[in-house]
């Protein structure tokens, strides 16, 4: 069976086709710049890389364009070749701890949580909307973000907030990025040797967005993102955690309203914030030549994310793994080094600098008594394989 | 030498007389309701109390009452015998990493500090003015609470939020109950006979307010609380973290405008939001009779305590003894026993529960390698003995 997979944005859809007997990824590609002056599409399929640009006035307009890349590519004849597609759904709030085929009721439940994910939720309909009018018997599901971390328990979730806000306005810790965590915890349970109900582990999903996640017997049982995704570990452009009186002292000094803080703590702050990039690469370049703020900067993203290692050992009790994903964790050798520093003596944690440069898969010293891991996440596949699972 | 501490609030000033030679407080008291219909004021000394009612239009009436106080009751002859008067003020800013004996420049400093602590800093200062105007002559002391802090490092002070907002407007992780984290510190090196500079503690400051502190070498190198008191642990009625994008969220969703939820998250939240109140006694009862509510408020009270003893495992690398200490940390049995639960394999963490249950000062097991302490907080005695130092 063929599974498309997709990724709605508010200006763009990420896709990527499987065939799901081989676990394969047969084509994929990115259309942006949905309903500006002139759209980009860009493909990828049997070694061929093909770019155009064409206006793409929505979101519809952009999934026929996508049929007729697959079908003039000659990757399908027709779109019922697809056995379903798979969608990345932000938020499933309290409704969806597991992927769900998509029928009416289920399209209201994701309206539904929007205010919860004003960002991501509609967009993400915009994509399920477009298929459904293209292809209408065509199998859907949604596989959340949000699903993975269901099982953590109330007292991890629950604010210290007036509960009617959880009771009434569904204001609780969710987290996000669930898909990856749950994929690099299988792939990591493999590589132990191990079935993943037996695996306690540490995810640490480190790219523009970042999240670290406690995995219990192979269940979410903590996560750093909370209601949205700006809480918790330093990002690209987002605070993480802070101190909230921050945004009211900030209003009542610099006069600056919610709408600027909300874009301010998102958009501007984080490793941007500080040292003025978010992107890795070149703040360890400027670390090289004596930056002061880049290595400010680095050392604050490393800072914050081991103080959550800390933390959730003490939740979990014992680890066997931490695992290293997203494009920082997979990529940077520096930030895994800084982050597994000194961690020895409490936590037996150690690394070998060999193969931690190698960006080896297994980068911890034959001392150290917790495994450090290197998974590259697939979030699209392992969506692929939740829509298969559903409508097999 | 006698040392008179207050610690002034906004509608009260809280004072003890200690004689230094002994390190003995020989009376102490509250002047309460200020500027209100109808003054109170509580006095003890030499095993008698007193109580009374009067109108008390200032805190420079106040300071009236209490030289009155110490003079009726045979406690002094003079106010001129008051070798010196120790101020406890919250904020000290970047300026203060040390008591400091009050002049112009110091108030004028204080003064410029208020905007980061605009409830307690002016209302500290109204206390140095009406001594000062009662007697001139005076010497007095500024202890700050913020003080013990000034050693983190920028790593761990630094917000990731844009950079200007610490150069130009002096956000920062500040940190607050310094003079109890550095006094429960010293108190635990003499009780380990080891010297402060070779300690590594976490010291756990639980009251109404609560807060947590990683100490290295008898250092603060982090700590929970942040620009204010509302970061960090759960509180009696302030939240503590909480995923900054809530405030936005409770905007956009309920109208609320910043003022609203500054109020909520302070005085609303925490322990009191979650189950109705901020009284720990009265929520372990309930929690006894099976309420739900009280049950979820502990649970999450002593679950964000454990995650902050991790996460500061990880700060210090290894670490002498946990330190308990206010209200709730040197009474409740419960708290204790919850917070230190599951700690063992990877913290060595035990706790002995007929010790700790008997609120004995060293309530770990002989197993545990990590030594468990109670120590009564005495902020009072340290800012007259700081005070003392400082006159001397």
């Amino acid at each position: 069976m063929k599974i498309l997979v997709l990724n709605s944005g508010s200006s763009s859809i990420k896709f990527q086709l499987f065939k799901m007997e081989s676990e394969e990824s047969i084509c994929r590609g990115i259309i942006e710049q949905i309903g500006e002056e002139l759209g980009h599409v860009k493909f990828e399929y049997a070694g061929k890389s093909i770019k155009k640009e064409v206006k793409i006035p929505s979101h519809q307009d952009g999934t026929e364009i996508l049929e007729s890349l697959l079908i003039d590519n000659g990757v399908i004849k027709s779109f019922d070749e697809i056995g379903a597609v798979g969608h990345r759904v932000v938020h499933g709030g309290e409704y969806f701890s597991e992927p769900i085929v998509i029928d009416k009721d289920v399209i209201r439940k994701i309206e539904e949580i929007s205010p919860l994910a004003p960002l991501h939720n509609p967009v993400n309909l915009m994509g399920i909307r477009a298929i459904l009018s293209l292809s209408p018997k065509t199998r859907q599901v949604a596989v959340f973000d949000t699903a993975f971390h269901q099982t953590i328990p109330k007292h991890a979730y629950t604010y210290a907030l007036p509960y009617s806000f959880y009771r009434e306005n569904f204001v609780r810790r969710y987290g996000f990025h669930g898909t990856s965590h749950y994929y690099v915890s299988k792939m990591g349970a493999k590589i132990l040797g191990e079935s993943l109900e037996n695996c306690n582990f540490i995810t640490l999903h480190l790219g523009n967005g970042a999240s670290a996640c406690a995995v219990k017997n192979g269940k979410s049982v903590d996560t750093s993102m909370g209601l949205t995704p700006l809480e918790g570990l330093v990002m690209g452009t987002r605070s993480g955690d802070v101190d909230p009186a921050i945004i009211f002292y900030l209003s009542r000094e610099l006069g600056l309203n919610i709408k600027e803080l909300d874009s301010i703590l998102n958009k501007k702050s984080g490793l941007k914030g500080i040292c003025g990039t978010n992107d890795l690469r070149e703040i360890q370049t400027r670390v090289e030549e004596g930056d002061e703020l880049a290595k400010l900067a680095l050392e604050i993203f490393c800072y914050r994310i081991k103080k959550y290692i800390g933390s959730y050992f003490a939740v979990l009790g014992s680890v066997d793994a931490i695992i290293f994903t997203g494009g920082i964790g997979e990529h940077s050798n520096i930030v895994r080094e800084k982050v597994c520093k000194n961690l020895k003596e409490t936590f037996g944690i150690e690394i070998d600098p060999e193969k931690n440069s190698q960006n080896e898969s297994l980068i911890n010293s034959s001392g150290s008594k917790v495994k450090l891991l290197v998974i590259p996440t697939n979030e699209e596949l392992e969506i692929a394989k939740q829509t298969f699972r559903m409508v097999r």
